[in-house]
């Protein structure tokens, strides 16, 4: 969906190459901010700042937050002092903050330079929050109420001063200490009566977050409680900002990717897969690669120490990575539904034997399932013909026992894992599929080896 | 997060044990319907119509459409008739349907018979439409406006009919042929003079989605439009609903655990893991485990018709789980990538030239290290003191050799076979990791044997 009906880019071009820019400036204005900044990212160096300046004030303002920084940057590098004055005074703050934090030293400079004496105090004061903190992700434009107003005051006070915040729909109500006491919607001022008073009409019982509060905590909350903002407040419970529902949903698939790249043993990053170039995707995969390839080095030791079992009966190692394959499908399985039942605040760590006794019951269940199939092949099919060493019977026997063994051991790790993890501090997710199937891989062969030393005995007797 | 403050749901327990009803409402009504909801299902059954009777109307509607079915249910067979009807009044449609959805048959009679006959024939629309579509999902109240409207009239509409919209802030315009032309939002009537026309603070430029989109489309353009509402409308461009951003961000969340599942070879469900029965996700994990658990017969072929290779350098066998699972984990970084900006629509089946070039440059890069780390630990550390068949160095060679080829493949694979499932109109996630795993533990292993073959041809020649 980010691409642009090549027709319109197309048209576009054209339209700039014959030079009818107003033309060009009502078609423009016809699209919104999200496309427009998709033309850009299709155009050629020198014709951005054409485009750009074709563009009414508002609507730049509005498409240069969906640029991508490589895009923003250039622009900014062709702007003269006042062109950037005009973009600057437009945004919002946060936004203006975002570009800040992506943009390298120089920009940072001029843009602070540019901006107002109000705006660079604001912007100021957010750049001192944490990353990832709902500090970083506010706004400090929003609407505040006196609990003494009457409904019909407040709306007067809302569209005097409501035309530069990011939301006025939500309204926050201080006492005279500046501590949030409620808050109230505009449709609920505009279904009252025009006499009533906002403190008869505000919500007291507020929710909020402290400013340094996680971002996915902030996340997690819009999702429960299906608020259009939620106020950010400091120590002194006075609010000094609010982050809007459009972030929070950048966050929610923020942190949804987050989570997906680390369950497959990639580094996470902000950075959409397009616009992150090979160097950058290297450094975010190899890591995990070489990882996960030197403690396979736990594996083959088993191994090795099990050469001269799989010397006796050789048929036994054509199994192993069905096996090891089964142990990593079934592990993943359950440390996946885990990770995401925590990242979602279905479950905590003090869930964790309500987990394990029904991954329990499931891995039965899986365990029982896979080795009777595995045993109905194994007899129907891949031992039919054996000749080999040791009864085919008991052959099949140790591969499913081995199975059953294995899916249990699996389920356990799987879901057990991302719940300790959690409980010491890290993020569930590093323990995804990669690391689990690693330690599945080495417990499944132990087991294995235990269960055809006992089933076969004389025959592996070496 | 959905765990409530123990002690706050132990204290509710002792005040209706003790019956203190009038303290009880009063707690209650401090609280969010979500965490109430989150009380009843710690309530033992017998408590849970008690405490719902205490809940002020209007609050016990949004507790209940916060509660999982089996709670619904519940408290749905307890009530009388005439309260059931108070419930079902204060819901919303769309809250309305999907309760509907999830109840049996004779709950189902029950409710369609207390709703009021304008309710029912709304219900009854809605049910029509296919699971995960637009229409699905939309609510039927919203605020409608005439464009020769003024801004106070239109205030004034909103005033008197806004009570039981969703959402009052964005405003639809209809035509005198029930066409949408255009959206206004309260914001912006609020902000113009009283005598301003509808029909010149409109946005005509209306984005809309059609009743039959699928809706994940819809939570899609919610995240890059920063839209609150997205007008439904049928194929004659008239509006028939509104999709409200509340159940656009329930959407995105649905999705990416549906992603996030499939990517585990899970099959995806729409119930969260705690509330899910132990058959339940027997169900949902035991196909994909039996599927891959047979797909391995491949693998274990391809290890028996090369069973007389590995007898003469046995020490090639000990290798194999770091190379397949090597090839698994990049294949799934790839898979993962691809399938992540599918879904977000940052990249098509179009730009799979593109993808494929930088896969095949980050596996360059991805191989080399690890061929180059590999070889280093073989020399120095596992073949150290080999006195098998075979030089050491000839071995370290295969090994990585094979490690380079496998990464490289592996990206290939991981990055291809999603883009090929989406153009064939199958759902990307499910060719991710467990499958492509598969895929490519059997072509690691012909790489793998075909090396070894080409470069120890005198000491493998059987």
């Amino acid at each position: 969906m980010v691409q642009v009906n090549v027709t319109l880019t197309e048209t576009i071009k054209k339209l700039l190459e014959e030079k009818k820019y107003s033309t060009l400036r009502d078609v423009l204005t016809t699209m919104m901010p999200y496309d427009i900044a998709a033309v850009f990212e299709e155009l050629q160096d020198e014709k951005m700042p054409i485009l750009f300046r074709i563009l009414p004030k508002e609507l730049a303002a509005e498409t240069f937050v969906e640029m991508d920084e490589e895009t923003q940057e250039f622009l900014i590098h062709g702007f003269s002092d006042s062109e950037l004055k005009e973009v600057v005074d437009e945004l919002f703050v946060d936004d203006a903050v975002d570009l800040i934090e992506e943009m390298p030293a120089n920009v940072v400079k001029r843009i602070l330079r540019t901006a107002d004496k109000d705006m660079r105090k604001e912007i100021n004061e957010l750049l001192k929050y944490p990353e990832d903190s709902a500090g970083s992700i506010m706004t400090t434009e929003f609407i505040l109420l006196r609990p003494d107003m009457t409904a019909e005051m407040a709306i007067k006070r809302i569209r005097r001063t409501g035309v530069d915040k990011e939301t006025i729909y939500t309204c926050y109500v201080n006492d005279e200490n500046n501590k949030l006491i409620g808050i109230t919607t505009v449709k609920d001022l505009l279904l009252a009566n025009d006499d009533d008073y906002v403190r008869d009409l505000m919500e007291e019982n507020v929710i909020s977050v402290h400013t340094l509060d996680d971002q996915e905590k902030v996340a997690q909350m819009f999702s429960n409680y299906d608020f259009l903002a939620l106020p950010v407040v400091d120590k002194e419970q006075r609010i000094v900002g609010i982050v809007t529902i459009d972030d929070a949903i950048d966050v929610i698939q923020e942190e949804a990717t987050e989570d997906i790249e680390k369950m497959a043993a990639v580094l996470p990053s902000d950075k959409p897969y397009m616009k992150t170039g090979v160097f950058g995707i290297y450094r975010k995969r190899v890591p995990w690669l070489l990882i996960l390839m030197l403690s396979a080095t736990f594996t083959s030791t088993i191994i090795k120490s099990f050469e001269g079992v799989l010397a006796q009966v050789l048929i036994l190692s054509t199994f192993i990575p069905m096996i090891t394959g089964s142990g990593g499908n079934a592990g993943s399985q359950a440390s996946v539904s885990v990770i995401r039942a925590l990242s979602l605040g279905e479950i905590e760590f003090k869930s964790m034997f309500k987990v394990l006794w029904k991954e329990l019951r499931v891995a039965i269940l899986c365990g029982l399932t896979l080795a009777a199939a595995n045993f109905f092949k194994l007899m129907f099919f891949d031992l039919r013909n054996y000749d080999g060493k040791g009864e085919p019977v008991l052959i099949a026997l140790v591969v499913s026992l081995t199975i059953f063994g294995t899916i249990v051991m699996a389920k356990i790790v799987g879901s057990s894992l991302p719940l300790l993890a959690k409980k010491i501090g890290f993020d569930p997710a590093v323990m995804a599929n990669p690391l689990i199937s690693t330690v599945c891989d080495s417990l499944s062969l132990l087991i294995y080896f235990a269960v055809a030393l006992l089933v076969l005995p004389n025959v592996l007797a070496v």
